[in-house]
């Protein structure tokens, strides 16, 4: 057997979930694919991998563009140097902003689907193409409060993040069977990083450090899905800053 | 005060549910705009209104099309002949078919979404514009099963419906307090009509007219909900055939 | 056919839902059973019923002893001049209190059990003796916020809710398909009452009477609800005043 | 700092899970208190852990009884020669089987509560008052699929299942920001064990070894969940056998 390989999807800076999901696997001995937007970003996080000794590459994706999806599955799936097929594949696109729902517009509530969901379905087909005839893997995709929730202010996310939950449950009922352990990470809360303190910067404010999730908290879970044995998989799990109120 | 104004999006045949709540509201006294993509259809439905002593008009509409759903508030918001401006708003498009995941189609995910989630948006969004300022109104969104829950063959279908739930959550968190009474009606179970005949005869086949949800049973249900008092609004309910085995 | 006759236990005050269910039924022709632990309390609620020209009689019941409730079914099933045996069943018994957690006595959280969620199986359970051989009625459960969501102060009360709405849903499933309609209604707010004003005051205050649910707005959905046509049964749904910020 | 503790309430065989969470916090290093009504099982689970060099003590307990679990409570936070109070309660008691609603007697109603929810809270209610003065530790409910639905023949497990993930619930809500972690793991499906073979024989046979959960990939999660960072806690997951069509 050669070196496991993972394929993590919307990694942005180094800090966020996808960066650190990235470093969780490596550190695991994984070959992992950093796959995202920008390429400085993804270069950045490759790099770190590197530097701690781990193995990684960067391959710059529009993870709303699906013949570049079908590409990185590609590579994922023949990963070269002797290294497995990918048996990891992480769904982790997504943004955030507060919007007033009557000032939304149309192009907005589309871009949002396109990031948050469209993007799932893109990677979720080819995880289920390439991984049922392999009948083994792990598929895990990053959901929100608002994967369960609507609320003032965040109907273009909550509509995408809610659509992509039913792509994961219903991939988990149809492959779950077949070897696949897709799960579905309801992260309830504020995450603490660059990004959130940028979107919403009066959330972290209210919430203060102790009301947000950590990042490395967060990944650690995907690490534990991945191992858990197929006898008792979880398909959802919510994640909760201790301090939060909700 | 003059006669009152319904517009009802997503008009088929006039035996689904976008033709049989137009009839309702018809029977109510309501004057009734009949949007649906159909000429002859929504033509059909409103000749059968007229027949019947009430009054209606159809209004070719793609509910997809921005321009178009505006076009359809500004006539329902100005219905002419004295008639008041449009308090109930009924979004009810969408379609159906079992599809393999792995088969579906880039283009069928998102012109699933499209009729059953992105028209959504645009409807609800234009009934806020519109209703918020009058303070008054009823906004109803045909949900379906897949709107609570995904299964194999379904993931588009679930994923347009749960966002199309979320876009009715957020915005009666949002506007319930201003006076807008936005519900989800959660159809959970095959509709005794043509299109699921079409669409999937097997399960008429399988569940037998019991087990079937009848038009005329569903749009009842349509009216109480416009009809109950602000002090006890429901947000959502599920409706189903007695005979099902759920 | 003879005069239908209903059944409604947890009856307390003339203006709480009990109560006001009665009166509902009343009005449509049904010969309505007031069943209710204080005696005073339920005779009021008949008085007023036969005062506005209906038919009702008060009977003692305390809904936590089986052998009360089999008595008040042998009445509803024989109930005497010409009546039709009960083909509406509300269980309606509730109380509330906030308590902090590990203040809760035992014989609390015991209590809180009995009226809550055992008077709900007892009540069940002989709706389904006697109604199943029948194939028709509708028995009708009342929920709460807690029925949905544990909180703070609450878990006494959301423990006991949650119960009864599983015996409502098991019920649905099996005699669904038998012609009986099961509903649970989910009450969620405050209600505009005697006993919140009494309970949590400063709800009262704090909300304001555009924030409480109305007692006529909650039971006029007992009645639609009963009303529905089996071709589209609703097994839940929700309300809450409009101006209720959920 | 001295060696951990951890109680375990509702441990029955050694196959079970109760028994093997005892197993899984020995095998980090804790002293486990094995609390279960059956002295000569629980012998059982302690003798095996001191014969595989872990630490473990039988302390029998009826969890229906508030004196007992009191007592129980008492000697795991001053567990003596040197160790720390416990900081981990596992509440795992319940029992199954189906049962025709009409059937149900009272008395068996009343003994899933007793067994399945009011031990949850008696051991709830005691963790709380213990725990929270310390600012620390984990508290784990055991759920099950009656816990989130009710069926047939289930009303009354998921009436007390559904209780207890209440209880579960409300406790996360109040003592998260105090540095508890309450977590609520659903078991959904047949675990494969004495207790099933015995009370439901027929589904293990419909289901196979690998449509049911086995009580170590159960119980790992148990240990994950205890060793989440409190800044990404979950509080409820589910498990699945990953052949089961669910």
């Amino acid at each position: 057997m050669g070196k496991p390989t993972a394929i993590v999807f919307g990694v942005g800076s180094e800090r966020g979930i996808g960066g650190a999901v990235c470093k969780r696997f490596a550190r695991e001995g994984y070959h992992v694919i950093v796959a995202g937007r920008t390429a400085a970003k993804i270069q950045e996080v490759a790099k770190a991998i590197a530097s701690a000794g781990g193995s990684a590459e960067a391959l710059p994706t529009d993870v709303t563009d699906e013949a570049q999806v079908i590409a990185a599955f590609d590579r994922a799936m023949n990963p070269g140097e002797g290294r497995d097929p990918a048996d990891v594949v992480i769904s982790n696109a997504g943004n955030n902003a507060i919007i007033d729902f009557t000032k939304l517009t149309a192009a907005q509530f589309e871009d949002f689907w396109r990031v948050g969901c469209y993007s799932g379905f893109l990677i979720g087909r080819e995880a289920a193409r390439r991984l049922v005839p392999l009948g083994r893997g792990t598929v895990i995709f990053t959901g929100a409060s608002g994967s369960m929730r609507g609320k003032p202010g965040f109907a273009h996310f909550a509509a995408a993040k809610a659509g992509l939950r039913m792509i994961s449950q219903s991939m988990a009922r149809e492959y779950g069977p077949k070897g696949i352990h897709v799960a579905h990470v309801v992260v309830d809360g504020g995450i603490d990083g660059d990004r959130l303190r940028g979107a919403i910067p009066a959330m972290v404010e209210r919430l203060g450090e102790e009301g947000l999730l950590s990042v490395d908290g967060i990944v650690e879970n995907y690490w534990t899905l991945h191992k858990q044995h197929r006898s008792a998989w979880t398909q959802e799990l919510d994640l909760r800053p201790y301090k939060e109120n909700w």
